[in-house]
């Protein structure tokens, strides 16, 4: 007999934690959320982020990976901790803190059979027409999408949700759609883009109807976020 | 007999939780934290952050506000929460989640008791000269401190930490203290202060030995944070 065996009654979840997920892609010209449908109560039917239990001796990182990686396919991405939700009401069941988990990943790169899913229980939504949620699930999506909004101002991170190569009008568009601003003034748009320095020429172009469009790739030496640019004194 | 009483093996505080919190002042031409010496073990007379249990019924933020009340003597301050550490090793005894909150007091309005304290037991430590510290509570303070670095140069956020008046020297002096750069340009700071036009002058001048220096305050309609300022693209 293994001594070293946890006597039966030790939980191998922490009881008061957990660890939600937002993640979002860029798919059809729509920022979407992987959401999966509840079966069992409370909120059996509505949606939910992908979450669980974070294991006794599992760092709250790893578990967010885990649960990533159960529901996209990819182990490598972008990944940061968003914030700490921990009203005593927010799980009828008992009081439970949820860990927040903020990912960005290109649609080009999860697993066909994770981007297809089996949309009565796992599925990609539009946070533009996101169906009833579970749980204090709506406000931290609405928190993600803030920081998300944020982020690509300041920070390269839209890049994470592009394919390798990309117009720089798909890169408009793209903005265009996380930003929810459709006027966003193209002009302006590639001379920010040009000053920026940060995208490079890919080999081919893109057929688009009209006049071929160049394809270019995010350059991996590129600055991705802007530093020590003090204008508060 | 009270039917409403918890059974007596109920829990008051969480098992899994604690909150601690980075208590910032400036006194003296220094950048203080709020620390507290551990009197048992694990790292007994090792010195802590402030922190301690949530209660079952309890919002992670108020536990953060009782706690920076009981140190400080202050209910009303600027919080935010910091990030939540929870490694499995980081406290010996058992696994626990640490959602770390960030505070700026000024020190004029620290109740004189919490301000001197019984140094034996609790004080104010130079950020650049702290003493041993307890779990993972230096990477916490480290943190937090490059949180406030990077937030004092895109919001007000430094006006936390001044009195209610002061001169423009004491508020470059601040600058230089927090960021811990004392080449910063004088003439470039005054600049970019009257650009930010957050400052409107008080009542008084500071005697200074020389020319007596003019007061200003923070102007409270001024806007505390450089939002949407877009330069990526």
């Amino acid at each position: 007999m293994n001594q070293q065996t946890s006597p039966p009654d030790t939980p191998i979840t922490l009881e008061n934690v957990s660890v939600d997920v937002v993640i979002f892609t860029l798919r059809s010209r729509d920022l979407q959320v992987c959401l999966v449908r509840r079966d069992c109560a409370p909120f059996k039917d509505d949606w939910a982020l992908p979450g669980g239990g974070v294991r006794v001796d599992e760092p709250l990182e790893r578990a967010a990976l885990r649960i990533l990686h159960a529901k996209t396919g990819v182990r490598d991405l972008y990944l940061q901790q968003l914030f700490t939700f921990g009203d005593p009401g927010r799980d009828p069941r008992r009081r439970v803190i949820s860990v927040t988990y903020f990912a960005l990943i290109s649609s080009e790169r999860i697993a066909t059979n994770h981007l297809d899913g089996d949309s009565e229980t796992v599925g990609w939504h539009s946070v533009y027409a996101l169906p009833r949620l579970a749980f204090d699930h709506a406000e931290i999506i609405q928190y993600a999408l803030v920081r998300l909004r944020n982020k690509i101002q300041y920070s390269a991170a839209a890049f994470e949700l592009m394919p390798e190569e990309f117009t720089l009008r798909e890169l408009h568009d793209a903005y265009m759609v996380i930003l929810n601003d459709y006027t966003l003034d193209k002009a302006n748009f590639r001379k920010k883009i040009r000053e920026a320095n940060i995208l490079e020429p890919a080999s081919g172009y893109r057929e688009t109807g009209g006049r071929p469009a160049r394809l270019y790739r995010f350059r991996r030496d590129a600055q991705p976020e802007i530093k020590a640019r003090r204008f508060f004194p």
